[in-house]
């Protein structure tokens, strides 16, 4: 052999090791979920029915069909089999606490005179609220909700919460007129949310926020205040909005007849950090001043057809662009605060309502679910779709379970077929909350046990104070 | 010892052990029930806290307090640790073999010419009513369902299912004036019918029926000779009834102006074995007719708000005293056939219908999935409540989840709380069909398995024909 072809055949040898370790050069990452029916909820509504994902911190670097899977590794690898990969629900109206006192006096006309308040008198405190945010995160984690807002006492007890089981949350502090656990006047609460505003502002998973209860059981003073330091600690504003009649009347008496969204305006709070809940009573003038400063809007409607107080004008809404979300109500109201009990809902009774079958289909119930609910919390940067540089909130929903088969169009089927329980895996600012139905970070068992011990003393009390378990 | 102390103390020892084996006499059944929270739904709804169940062949023997539990020893003890004891659920009307085409069409306009009626045309088979009636029996199996009623094609191969699987089913021939796989003309449907119903006559857990699909897709001649046999049979006829405008405006130019149910009276075919599914479009006079010839409404509430139909005067309904069941309609309406994800939209639904949170409570909605359910399908004798001779159709419901916890009122943590995953055991006719989660009489991973193959080949049809699948 001569030298020039020795020299070539090196050569040769080094091209050939030197593309193959080209080749090879796989990408360590954290989480690899393989084999997803991929549907990303992005504004293009990609889906990948053979896909993978790639995680890495927190966030998703990379999505893509079956055949790139080979240039990712990981230390954790998710073969899903086909199931459906999501981004994760996002709640956006809650009292995650109020699960201690689940169903109790649901079908009480005045429910919130004869249960609701004296209950919350007799056992609101920092351990209710801890332990009853334990449940709550526990019962949105097994069903699919990687983030919520909620609106409480003792809120930074629901914080401890949320940090420590790995959820992502929108915490509002009330503020409410009346006196409370918490605080005994409205500008008790103030002081305690910019204090508890204070502490979480730079926590990477909780978004801490004022939670004025409503414009009616709060004065205008107290509103607008809120409104202030909301800009000033550029976080959210989440409220009650037009629930019932009552609210109208209050309203309506303080403001010469305007209705509360109307009212709101007039007083100058109305901006993009607000969040309405329920809005039930709005008109097409309410509907445009929602659109025209950015208040985005929490859609609980199972709580709100239970209460009997009517069906948000959402198709409207959605139709004029106001930005739209889910959300559970407590438990109270709701029962269950797993997003996806809504969803079968909301699409039906949205149907009936407005006299349409092809109205609300499946893929719009999603679309709130995921980027509506992000939009209105002011994070569809960050979450809300699968997207390459979105933070990694992701969840897994199983489709080998009798209720699933056959699926068709996938968004039917999470939408009128499956249950809570069918979601399988869980993931959060990229760190996997739960895998096969086992939660990672909160002992399951324990938590149901302290609130089954805890409702014990509930029952007891009630049955002391003479009072029906209804 | 004197004799007559010696016999005295033989005395005594026959006496001390004669006691004892008294004592001791416990009675052996085939399944034991016990740590139950039992609702038995009988018509004063007495509850156990703690209570056991005794079941021997197919029958309930003995219910009753944790004390008495010692009474009896079992081949197989079920202790179900504080869970709920309820009977099993009761479907009034569902399509079960059209699972396989769950997820179709769902938000079509016309999605019954456009989906339903080519697909049927093209894949109904005896082996795609076979392998459909095979998922959904599984489906419901799970779900908490141990009765249902059915119409379709075919009917005898769904009564194989039912016969094999263990389930208890009142199967429904359809009779239709429009050519079907299984017969050309209303005539055929109904020789169709008279076979299967000779053939299934004395089965122990199969009712077979006749299925008029509805007044308007059949002749009068067709729905008095199916009453006039019905009668000679004694078997129940199932048929769709008020549900739509347009049966209206065909009934009312065939009757001079009838509604649909006025017309049913006026030609002599209301009895007690007709079984009405839907009845939306029932008016006082109406509501008063069903009472009068005693005919059982089947309630498909998700069903008819997801086809923007209307809300059944059911409420109405249960005051004037007519049998209401609930229904969940065929899995390309509803779209899951466990009943229990009926409870929570009945309640909802009705009471913002009916503008009143009070209205429909939990405990009545369960009545009507259980002995609301059995009297609709003249079966209130044997299934519906738990009680001393009655036949052993029984659930347990899991109370350990997140979800399902705290229980303060049984009735409403199962109405608005639970899902049908949460039902734990199944028990039909005394024998154990799903044992914590596991169904006992088929093999769940091969009929998933199955209808998935089967769905592929009805999604190459769809694509090879351009259609959309929506």
């Amino acid at each position: 052999m001569k030298l020039n072809c020795i020299l070539k055949t090196i050569l040769s040898f080094l091209l050939f090791f030197g593309f193959s370790s080209i080749l090879n050069a796989q990408q360590t990452v954290d989480i690899l979920i393989t084999n997803g029916h991929i549907l990303t909820m992005d504004s293009g509504l990609t889906e990948y029915p053979n896909g993978f994902l790639a995680i890495k911190d927190n966030k998703i670097i990379e999505i893509g069909p079956h055949s790139k899977t080979q240039l990712f590794t990981a230390t954790k690898v998710l073969d899903v089999e086909g199931d459906l990969v999501l981004p994760g629900f996002i709640n956006t109206h809650t009292h995650v606490s109020m699960t201690l006192f689940r169903s109790l006096g649901d079908d009480v006309e005045d429910r919130l005179h004869g249960y609701i308040f004296p209950l919350e008198k007799e056992f609101v405190s920092r351990e209710m609220v801890y332990l009853g945010a334990e449940l709550g995160n526990l019962e949105m984690l097994k069903g699919g909700v990687t983030t919520y807002a909620d609106m409480y006492y003792f809120e930074d007890e629901v914080a401890k919460a949320v940090d420590q089981i790995g959820m992502r949350a929108v915490l509002g502090q009330t503020v409410i007129k009346y006196p409370q656990a918490d605080a005994k006047t409205a500008e008790e609460g103030i002081a305690y949310a910019e204090k508890f505003i204070k502490k979480y502002k730079n926590h990477p998973r909780i978004t801490p926020a004022f939670a004025p209860h409503g414009p009616y059981t709060n004065t205008t003073e107290t509103l607008q205040k809120i409104a202030e330091l909301s800009l000033k600690y550029d976080v959210p504003v989440l409220t009650h909005l037009a629930e019932s009649k009552k609210e109208q009347d209050v309203i309506a008496q303080r403001s010469n007849g305007l209705s509360p969204i109307a009212y709101l305006e007039s007083i100058g709070v109305l901006n993009k950090n607000l969040v309405g809940a329920h809005v039930i009573l709005a008109n097409e003038q309410d509907i445009a001043i929602l659109k025209k400063y950015h208040v985005g809007v929490a859609h609980n409607l199972s709580a709100n057809i239970k209460a009997a107080k009517g069906v948000a004008p959402v198709v409207e809404m959605l139709k004029q662009g106001v930005d739209v979300g889910l959300g559970t109500d407590g438990p109270m109201s709701g029962n269950t605060i797993s997003l996806m009990d809504e969803f079968s809902q909301v699409a039906k009774v949205q149907k009936q309502w407005n006299k349409d079958r092809s109205l609300m289909p499946a893929v719009e119930v999603i679309k709130m679910a995921t980027m509506g609910s992000a939009n209105v919390l002011n994070q569809g940067d960050s979450i809300g779709s699968l997207e390459v540089g979105k933070l990694a909130d992701i969840i897994v929903i199983g489709t080998k379970s009798a209720n699933m088969t056959p699926i068709y169009n996938p968004y039917s089927a999470i939408v009128y077929s499956a249950y809570a329980t069918d979601v399988r895996h869980s993931i959060v600012d990229g760190k996997l909350l739960m895998e096969d139905r086992k939660a990672l970070t909160i002992d399951e068992d324990d938590v149901i046990k302290r609130a089954y011990e805890f409702s014990l003393k509930v029952k007891q009390a009630l049955i002391s104070q003479g009072k029906p378990i209804l």
